[in-house]
């Protein structure tokens, strides 16, 4: 059987994450990996070659598809065209404001190359958009709930290590259960930002850092931490590097509407992750739109593509027979 | 804007359903009821016309869709394929064992009528088997779990209403709480029939029946209630009508598994429904599915689908562009 190759750009979490994936998917294997750190004799999990960032546009023949994993902020939003316009790509841009700039700039690039491009795959954006859209289609008279976590908000990790004073430091996103389950019993579908999530944040200070003024500063930080209310501890890198360490996260997506000539049936339709690696898991997915990407390059399909776009048969490694036979 | 007219077939309580769902579907109008009972003066909820069953071939140029209505066990084996060949249709056919065939058969009669059909939507098979093969895709080493209930099995009712000396009976099955619970928190994944569900029976026995008889004639009964935990409860006709009239349902479908390179990180994935009114809800996803029907006919596709042929984004009135915006 032809086996899909693929290319992994960039080597942080979510690329290893893709190399076990890619493990664990028959009908795919490993072409190598691409990056920056290759000069410096960078070694992989699985002894898959590494190569340099900028020798990816000699192996537009031998590999199917690539699998962008650098991040949305530095990496994607020039990465994304670059690859886009030499292979088969799919990518988890996630900075929801931006996605319409990004999605027709690398439409662009991947028709211009005769590729696809599946962008912005994940969990979310990813399969929450996927459920959003779900609910929508089944219960066009309702309203949509997202909850995040808990889990590491990296965004907000990063603006409290931005503080004078800072060592370290890591922020929790934390759903609140009983806003949660005012949605789960269709009590209720409307609240304010801080109802809906608290944020709990682990910080180091540095020696002699004056942490009254550390918490106020996260506190009242507009955008990130003024409107939740959060919670700052102070502890140890020690304490830190041992018991913060993993990458858990999740959420739930609701809908929640009603059907009927006068609207008076009331239903709920719930779909939640509870992840124990949230770069793994994110990679897992990205593995199965690369499948479904060169499926449809296979096609003959051109363009950027979301999640959406999608049929749900094409990201498995199954028959449609098969498909029919056991999952219907 | 143009509107996909859309005819139903069957008016019983899923019919009623689509014609509800209808009304809240802007891109959609309905053109009216087809059914053997319209020479009996038969009205509908929303005054739509009525039409006898036979007539329906003369209206090919005026519907863009049947979304057919009857049940599986005695109308859609050949309802199905007889208007499949004359219009572009979506059904709920849910007799698992069958669905290879019936696709077949679907598959030819809509190529041959240059048509599409949709087969086999609602929730189950549907919304809960697009979910069994998102599990599979992003988790490809790990369990499925579904769970169905608290909700009437009409089969089951049925069942018990054939035995000597019942009047009436509904049967609810219930999922085990415990066993849920295992599941939701990766403790366990493979289980016993009897660990999975229970069911319940609510029985009207004639005047003079042995209840103790037909309680023995049901619990015993091959694979409708032998390998299950079965409570059978005797109750008046006036209590049955009263207390047992309405048609909840619903359930879970869950995904655990497992990612890395040596599968150590464990996630969850739980997709769950509440339904109110199960034939409403059922109804509504053939609406949707009945969009997307008529807009893969409108792009020249011919022959049988299942939701795992549909992207999701042609599910639901709205752009692409909207869709991204917005639900990305």
């Amino acid at each position: 059987m032809k086996k899909y190759r693929a290319g992994i750009v960039g080597y942080g979490n979510v690329g290893k994450g893709a190399e076990a994936a890619l493990l664990h998917a028959d009908d795919m294997e490993l072409f190598g990996v691409f990056s920056r750190r290759a000069k410096d004799g960078m070694s992989t999990l699985t002894g898959a070659p590494v190569y340099p960032y900028d020798d990816a546009a000699k192996y537009t023949d031998e590999i199917d598809v690539m699998i962008l994993c650098g991040g949305s902020a530095g990496d994607l939003l020039n990465q994304g065209p670059h690859f886009a316009s030499m292979f088969t790509c799919v990518d988890s841009f996630d900075t929801h404001a931006r996605i319409p700039e990004y999605f027709t700039a690398m439409d662009a690039r991947a028709k211009d190359a005769g590729k696809v491009s599946v962008i912005s795959v994940g969990w979310d954006p990813g399969l929450f958009s996927l459920i959003r859209v779900l609910g929508v289609s089944c219960l066009p008279k309702g309203a949509d709930n997202t909850f995040w976590g808990k889990g590491v908000s990296q965004g907000h990790s990063e603006a409290i290590r931005r503080i004078e004073g800072v060592q370290d430091a890591i922020q929790y996103t934390v759903p609140v259960e009983s806003t949660v389950d005012a949605v789960r019993n269709a009590e209720q579908t409307q609240f304010a930002t801080r109802q809906k999530h608290t944020r709990e944040c682990f910080v180091v200070a540095k020696p002699d850092a004056d942490q009254e003024k550390i918490r106020e500063t996260i506190v009242s930080m507009p955008n990130y931490f003024s409107d939740y209310d959060t919670t700052v501890h102070f502890i140890s890198q020690e304490d830190l590097d041992k018991n913060h360490g993993t990458m858990p996260h999740g959420g739930f997506v609701f809908r929640t509407g009603q059907t009927g000539q006068e609207l008076d049936s009331s239903h709920v339709m719930e779909f939640s992750l509870n992840l124990e690696s949230n770069p793994e898991f994110t990679a897992s997915v990205m593995v199965a739109c690369a499948r479904a990407a060169c499926r449809l390059y296979d096609q003959g399909q051109t363009g950027a593509r979301t999640i959406f776009d999608i049929p749900v048969g094409m990201l498995v490694d199954m028959t449609p027979e098969t498909l029919r036979k056991d999952l219907l």
